[in-house]
């Protein structure tokens, strides 16, 4: 019997991430105040994070040892599996040895409670009892809650109004975790007051979630902020999973892969993924390795977007961060990927793709649907929608392999699964799932609203 | 850091089931053809199952081997992991050592795939190309329409229709996987036909169910009829279920354990974990297991029913069967534990109860619940409503550890996820869940639709 699963020991979890800061060929532009327009300080973050997250996100040091406290509850699920997909292989008739990483073991069914758990960790060393967040589509909130509940923290998830209202069992999820939900925009905040001025009937968008939970946390001296994904402390807590994939490529007899594939939202499962491998090229032990982020036609923020200063939130309370974006008024189609739908992307992969290092490429949601269904009917997995993008373009790269009869190893990240997802393959096989276009014009008018802000050349 | 999963290989995984049969202390009465009331012999089941499954069902060789097409389908999740869960542990005070084998990692998320993978390459084998069942809550259907995709077959699944109209996500994961859904009661059956007469607006129930799928699979050459428990060849398709967790106790330092618990619908959950380990008891290794069945309040199969025999489905068209009943006219009261809710329990798991060599405990939901919050928040799982019931029985062991001082190795099987379950959740934060009562009464009224058929004496 051919191996198709390759796992690793508990004993094998990472006992240190990996901190691409350290290894960059070029220097990374600060990120600015939002008043003074100055580069952000560590006194300026101490009201939303704690020390020790801080200190990550502008560590040079290559190794950033993973507490015990917080392996011994990644082990939970971690090592996740790493899977040689012979029977897509086979339907496809590539040459390409794929494999892939699946983050869908995890007990929120994604890669988010990696980062979830140490920020819990470290806000409850500093002696915070109270975490304030955004979710959008539901993951992040569901990995923030099962964390903070985890560790004895209070979690108060602002979620868009409009997904708490379509999807009832993502806050039952988040409550059963003991987290607590508020839809957003709500009258809890002078954000949300001040939206619901304008329109007590606004849908909400996670820039506005962002704008209420960045607030909440400021106000209260109990209370700590948590992103799920865009800031380098949170792409550092994600690459266990690509040191594991290194590992468990090894133990399968394959030297380092020569495609490396990953989905791209704000950036924190590509290269949580993608950045263990690239120290190889930037070690030059394997200078084409070709890395490539998988984003929606709809967002593209890589493919498409400026590489400038920008917020991170719709009323810019957030710091300026050097990123490629779309403008932090962008409000993308209602596409199924929620968890790809931000304007910005991480800085850290700005800065790589930026530098040359990797490629991106943008995919309408039809094809994606299309290559998760194959994939379901070939691997046995029912991917997240936003996963699927991630499935097409490792596919994509298989075909091209199949036309070249070179004999690539394509390693690529499934970040989660599908189950609170079937609404959106309901709507596939009913035919209801649409393109979605992305103008140049729409770009023009999204980045109006940047004049006047920092530029990286000044 | 100390252990929390024990994982096994790949290479681990077992090479042959468990045939509890070979080992009852005392013979199993036989099922009898619904006709003529005589002993059920292979040719009458030939129209409905692969002659390998017939061979299964009477077989009294111990162990079976598993085909490597079916180990290589069921090693995309198998060994799956087992759990010491310490978090648990601690919140109760308990000195047991708590373990619980976790097959929610299966692509569907439940220990159903274990014997849809078997059952679907038993009939690929014969040449079959299409397999008819039914489906309640979803699982199953799932399950088998995953099954079949990985083999190339057809899966026509008959879905109660209050299901079909409450969760259209679940016609959408068993379209994924490429099965086909009808509601039931449907016109495409004489059986359906006849109830749709009666009542156009029938729910329809698991009984319609079976009864269509059933005339299915006997009105067509080229097709086969699968069912997800009760019988004995799928129990024994679940056994890698409790022989896994036997090399994982042991790797884990342990010696067999104390108490086993499972939760019981139809039985094959339960025996998949609960079998491996009882041979233990019937070699007289370990006297003195207890084993444990818990089941819903509502559904008191175990508990309440009576040993007799009964048909499985609500027409009358399966074979009489030697076992617990509630009558198979019993509609359950509609709660979220769907996989639950049958009226009849596996003949093997009745004899065995029977036979006094294990005990059944009943609960009602909103206890199980709470158990399941309480797992959520320290293990990290959320679970299935079905697999709160185990998660309530091995929590009261534990505590009758607490009390009396016992160091003992409590193991359970927690067999499935709940994030297609949520909305039983929410109704329990919104505080919608009743208690249900089962009386006497409903009983004596069932029984009364059993007058006249074969009983165990004659």
């Amino acid at each position: 019997m051919d191996a198709t699963k390759i796992t690793l020991d508990e004993s094998e979890l990472p006992k240190a991430w990996y901190n691409v800061q350290a290894d960059l060929p070029e220097p990374m532009p600060p990120p600015l105040h939002p008043g003074t327009r100055e580069p952000v300080g560590p006194e300026d973050l101490a009201p939303l994070f704690p020390m020790a997250l801080i200190q990550q996100e502008v560590s040079q040091e290559r190794w950033i040892e993973i507490p015990d406290e917080v392996r011994s509850v990644l082990a939970l699920w971690r090592p996740s599996p790493l899977y040689r997909a012979r029977r897509l292989e086979k339907a496809l008739g590539t040459p390409a040895r794929i494999y892939y990483k699946w983050e869908g073991v995890s007990p929120t069914g994604s890669h988010k409670p990696n980062t979830a758990v140490a920020q819990a960790y470290y806000n409850q060393q500093e002696g915070i009892s109270r975490i304030a967040t955004e979710t959008g589509a539901g993951q992040w909130g569901t990995a923030l809650s099962f964390a903070c509940g985890l560790f004895g923290l209070e979690c108060q998830v602002y979620m868009v109004r409009i997904s708490f209202d379509q999807k009832p069992y993502r806050k039952a999820i988040m409550e059963l975790y003991g987290g607590k939900v508020q839809p957003s925009p709500s009258e809890a905040t002078e954000a949300g007051r001040q939206i619901l001025a304008a329109d007590p009937d606004s849908p909400g968008s996670l820039g506005i979630a962002i704008s209420e939970a960045v607030e909440d946390a400021a106000s209260r001296e109990d209370t700590h902020y948590a992103l799920g994904s865009v800031l380098n402390h949170v792409l550092l807590h994600q690459t266990v999973i690509g040191l594991e994939a290194e590992a468990q490529l090894q133990k399968a007899g394959e030297a380092l892969p020569d495609v490396v594939v990953g989905c791209f939202g704000g950036g924190s499962n590509f290269a949580g993924f993608a950045f263990p491998f690239m120290r190889h090229r930037f070690d030059h032990d394997k200078d084409d390795l070709r890395v490539i982020a998988c984003e929606p036609a709809s967002c593209p923020t890589l493919t498409k977007g400026e590489y400038r200063y920008d917020f991170g939130d719709t009323a810019g309370m957030t710091p300026l961060m050097p990123m490629h974006t779309l403008g932090h008024n962008f409000v993308p189609a209602p596409v199924h990927s929620g968890g790809l739908r931000y304007h910005g992307a991480a800085p850290l992969v700005s800065h790589v793709l930026q530098g040359g290092h990797m490629q991106a490429r943008a995919y309408q949601q039809l094809e994606c649907f299309e290559a998760g269904v194959q994939f379901a009917r070939t691997e046995g997995i029912a991917a997240a929608p936003e996963a699927t993008h991630v499935i097409k373009g490792a596919i994509d790269e298989a075909l091209r392999c199949k036309e070249t009869g070179d004999e690539e190893v394509i390693a690529f990240n499934l970040c989660g699964h599908g189950h609170f997802d079937m609404a959106a393959y309901a709507a596939y096989f009913a035919g209801d799932l649409e393109g979605h276009e992305f103008t140049g014009k729409m770009l023009d008018e999204n980045m109006k609203a940047l004049e006047g802000l920092p530029t990286m050349a000044g």
